[in-house]
């Protein structure tokens, strides 16, 4: 079986000013990557003839399936419709059912159709057009000399729709790919060269169907497993064999798999164990909240959580005393511990967790600098308490205490 | 002047594979644009020695300054620098003062060097070094003929130290760019076509110097304005009159310019007035509260929040009553009123703001499918709920109440 190669074409100087972060392509990729359809290259261009023109060609000279997106709005700046249409050398057609169904769409929320909508119901002869559930702006599927160029609006929850209902359904049907299986082995709390040293035996051992890969992020290393071929059966028992020897060579390491996050790792391990989890945090403001809610079926351990930002809430609401804050401060060792333990009771949850910090930019001393982050967490039994020193921004302050203090959870948990 | 254009390389499997976001070509970008520098084009390819090698040559055709970001780790799948050395036909050499700074480093951690990373000390002869204090990977800086290739590692913390510490200081030197001023004007609550539709007759009669785009989010859209040319002054004048106009046009609609998100101009407009905020959220678990304490500052104005997602925990720690839930259930607009009356009493805040509802994939049921949410601000005074059905998945459902729930605290606030 032959590989199907596909590029993605991102258009708008949005992207290259660097005022929107380019998800779609993201998206996309994984989309294609579950069928086997490989990613080959990423280009991000902007709203410019010439530009989006040699863009075109260059990805239909390097791929089977060209996918392009943005630049399909209503207004005077979009050019991938009328730019599409000359490079299919396609006359316009007015879309009657498009237009009534914009038509009674509008009608429900009370509005009429202008001139700029109207318009969006024309789209040039040579494409089927790909239904847009959440937006006016259709979709557009051109096929040519065996190769597909689908057009989709830069709106994430539109082109994911359109993926989703039309775009990932056809290529299905379309396309017969060679089999292509990844797993993702997660780490936390080893850096990459100490992990690669230990695995380096292993590495140079490993089946020449798989290829290996190093992800390092914040406090956490993944590693990527790939294997090609013609054979589901055989590669999937390949790479099975060697996760196993992974765990058995940095086993206490490895989180999880997959679609695993630290959070929804802790998930498991609160399901299985029966146990629930309730959160106080402070320098967080929430976002240890937001990672235990973000997975679905959370409510079965999360008990709930509370950012009692000013002192008065952790003494009045939470019960933190007052002593304890004005003789330590609210980023103190003895405050953590109070805050993690008053939660565990206040919430009626197994395991209370706590942080409190200076995640900056301002509020920093120099006994306390910013980054100076205290955790604590409470099982009823005992208490344990961490201090760190990070030195990121506000936004990696808050992620690596979130992380660090999950990474604690884990270690807890998995040693009950 | 010259206009002076960059482009950037992304290197990796793991993006073209859907598995990492590349937020790195995002912050470059930023960081480029505020220099003057265009960025022209964006690229990412796989670990591959061919479509690596094609990528520079590509770069250096169409750019005066070619960013390279990531495969520069210690491991065997890193190709960026014994490809650079190839491209540049450069031998390598070992820098014995980074030896000797990885050496002290790891020290201090009571680690020791081993074999990978005393590579990473080793560098083709061409380039001079770019330090990495966050990490093992220098970067590396090559001249060749004007034009410049810098290439960083992928890791996002690493990367910004580079570029804030010695990449943007050099640029800044080095190249005499025109003026590019952009203005960004955020408006919620309006849709794109009607907005493009009220300001059809402004759009016709921009100064030529003037470019507009369009950029829509969920239930936002911005306006970008770009001008360039020589007379910073002269510009700038001109985008002021231009956004004036905006103003009178469609002011209800916009809630700031630039750097404002929906949270920081709630902040604002908390500190103008002197008020307090508190959250209790159901549905949202912790990501409203996280908006609004990302933002520096936000201990001034924000009390705290409460994310009581279990219903025991909304009636013994919020106080709503046990009748209310029992009757209308949780997903309510009785139980978010008193979620939102009880949090800003018990929180002591001016404003108290609740969310409830079914975020999914689970939870549904015919008369409360997923998407329906209730949201709640009260303000002493009198209380406003609101029912919303969204139709995204549990991210883009918690993230559409988070932003409508803003929009009603920045109306509610407006008209104080």
């Amino acid at each position: 079986m032959n590989n199907i190669y596909a590029e993605l074409i991102s258009i708008g100087d949005e992207i290259l000013y660097g005022q929107t972060l380019d998800t779609n392509s993201h998206f996309i990729s994984a989309e294609l990557d579950k069928l086997g359809i490989r990613v080959k290259r990423k280009v991000t261009v902007s709203d410019e003839r010439e530009a989006m023109m040699r863009a075109f060609e260059e990805a239909e000279n390097n791929a089977d399936i060209i996918i392009i997106t943005g630049g399909l709005g209503p207004t005077k700046d979009d050019l991938t419709k009328p730019l599409l249409a000359e490079y299919f050398d396609s006359s316009m057609i007015l879309h009657e059912d498009i237009l009534e169904d914009l038509r009674e769409r509008f009608a429900k929320r009370d509005r009429e159709l202008n001139e700029l909508n109207r318009g969006q119901a024309e789209l040039p002869e040579k494409c089927t057009p790909i239904e847009n559930k959440y937006g006016t702006a259709p979709g557009m599927w051109f096929d040519k000399e065996g190769k597909v160029f689908i057009s989709m609006p830069g709106v994430p929850s539109e082109m994911k729709y359109m993926m989703e209902d039309t775009v990932i359904p056809r290529f299905k049907e379309k396309f017969k790919t060679p089999v292509l299986i990844h797993k993702m082995v997660k780490t936390v709390g080893i850096p990459e060269s100490i992990l690669a040293e230990k695995l380096e035996d292993w590495e140079n051992n490993l089946p020449s169907e798989i290829k290996l890969a190093y992800l390092p992020g914040l406090k956490q290393v993944k590693m990527r497993l790939t294997a090609s071929g013609d054979e589901e059966k055989r590669l999937k028992k390949l790479i099975d064999q060697e996760v196993d020897k992974l765990y058995k060579l940095v086993g206490k390491y490895i989180y999880g798999t997959d679609e695993n996050n630290l959070a929804s790792k802790i998930g498991e391990l609160l399901l299985e164990r029966k146990l629930t989890i309730a959160v106080a945090e402070s320098c967080t403001g929430g976002h240890l909240a937001h990672l235990l809610t973000s997975n679905a079926g959370s409510s079965a351990y999360y008990r709930g959580g509370i950012n009692p930002y000013h002192n008065n809430l952790k003494m009045d609401v939470l019960g933190v005393k007052k002593e304890t804050i004005e003789k330590y401060g609210a980023v103190s060792e003895q405050t953590v511990i109070e805050m993690a333990e008053r939660v565990r009771e206040l919430f009626g949850a197994d395991i209370g967790i706590s942080t409190s910090g200076v995640a900056g930019p301002g509020g920093g001393s120099k006994e306390k600098p910013v980054g100076t982050v205290w955790v604590a967490l409470a099982d009823g039994k005992e208490t344990q308490t961490k201090l760190y020193h990070f030195q990121f921004d506000r936004h990696g302050n808050i992620e690596m205490t979130s992380n660090s203090l999950l990474n604690l959870v884990r270690q807890t948990l998995s040693s009950k």
